[in-house]
């Protein structure tokens, strides 16, 4: 990277990304429209400016192209997420049924996101005690492509209902690749800064810190 | 939150938003300088804002203040620290102890993070294969509270080289929540683009994505 000056960050700045954080949506309902080449790419090298645990990079991205792939992850969703509606109760199993909890159907981009337990980088430093820190990390490679993508205008859908070992499998990646979660990328059909789930009375939020205090 | 338009994100703030990623640091020097008032709020607000699986908003944030408590946590990353020294071998023993890992004697604020891991919050939507997506969620509430932190001229320094049952125990919380990791924060003494585990020769990182395509 070119040396220069540190950035100046102004009030403009901070309020827009507040309205990027307030804005962000895990998105469920895409536009089918297919990404501009490269999209992926840009957003995939802006997440490897994240943070992590010993500078170790732990994060694979795995983009599933091939339709007999997607499809076999839109069933093991299918079967997850009759699993998950088998296990609500009266009128809440209404209310699940009633939810999309994922846009594996129209959204133009798929990708996995796998962690490296236990990589060569960074030479284990800052996780002898708390191995989970690559897992962390791979997270806030996830998230820094989040936020990016919805600085772009695209929204992005995390999708955790799904089977590990079957994904890891179905992609056919090392064994010992830690499943993440699988991704859906695409232009959102609608915009919101209030979530799906609260919009839809599944659950409501705070918007506080719930925050203790030692003195 | 009020009724507004959806923000437009432009290139400007793009650049700007790249320039935050790119320049985030973990940060181990700090001014002792304490933070204005409210500081802390304000951040952890930002930081309900970030995604959580279901909407659980898993996240629970302990401010520590009390000296006795602080200097507990301080002897515990030293012990940590020198059985993860004992474990380098030949030359990169003496390189891992030149390193400053952790900023836990000036940095002015001291919180902890702990993950509550099957909240009521949430209902268990979107958790019942992959039950980590809660302590995901919190590690995405870290990396938003990180940013904000860059963007107002902030240091936040992740501390992981430490025994999550002790801090468990130390900090007086739930036996059952999940030690996520301890952060200092405060005004870095310096500003860099470039990770100081780089700078000092540790380890080298990519800036390309290692990305693998499924055809």
């Amino acid at each position: 990277m070119a040396i220069a000056a540190p950035p100046r960050f102004d009030p403009a700045f901070r309020a827009q990304l507040a309205a990027l954080f307030a804005w962000r949506r895990d998105v469920r309902r895409f536009s089918a429209e297919p990404l501009p080449e490269g999209t992926l790419e840009g957003l995939l090298d802006l997440a490897t400016l994240a943070p992590s645990v010993g500078l170790s990079q732990p994060w694979r991205f795995v983009t599933v192209a091939d339709a007999g792939r997607r499809e076999a992850v839109r069933a093991n969703f299918r079967a997850c997420n009759a699993q998950a509606l088998a296990c609500q109760e009266g009128e809440r199993a209404a209310r699940y049924a009633a939810l999309k909890l994922a846009g594996l159907d129209e959204a133009p981009c798929h990708f996995a996101v796998f962690n490296e337990d236990d990589p060569a980088q960074g030479r284990g430093l800052g996780r002898a005690t708390m191995p989970e820190t690559t897992a962390y990390s791979t997270v806030m490679a996830v998230h820094t492509l989040w936020l990016a993508a919805r600085a772009s205008g695209l929204g992005l859908g995390w999708v955790s209902i799904l089977d590990p070992p079957t994904l890891t499998a179905l992609l056919d990646v090392p064994r010992h690749w830690r499943f993440i979660g699988y991704f859906c990328l695409g232009m959102p059909s609608a915009q919101d800064d209030t979530p799906e789930l609260e919009r839809l009375g599944w659950e409501c939020r705070s918007l506080r810190a719930d925050q203790h205090l030692l003195r």
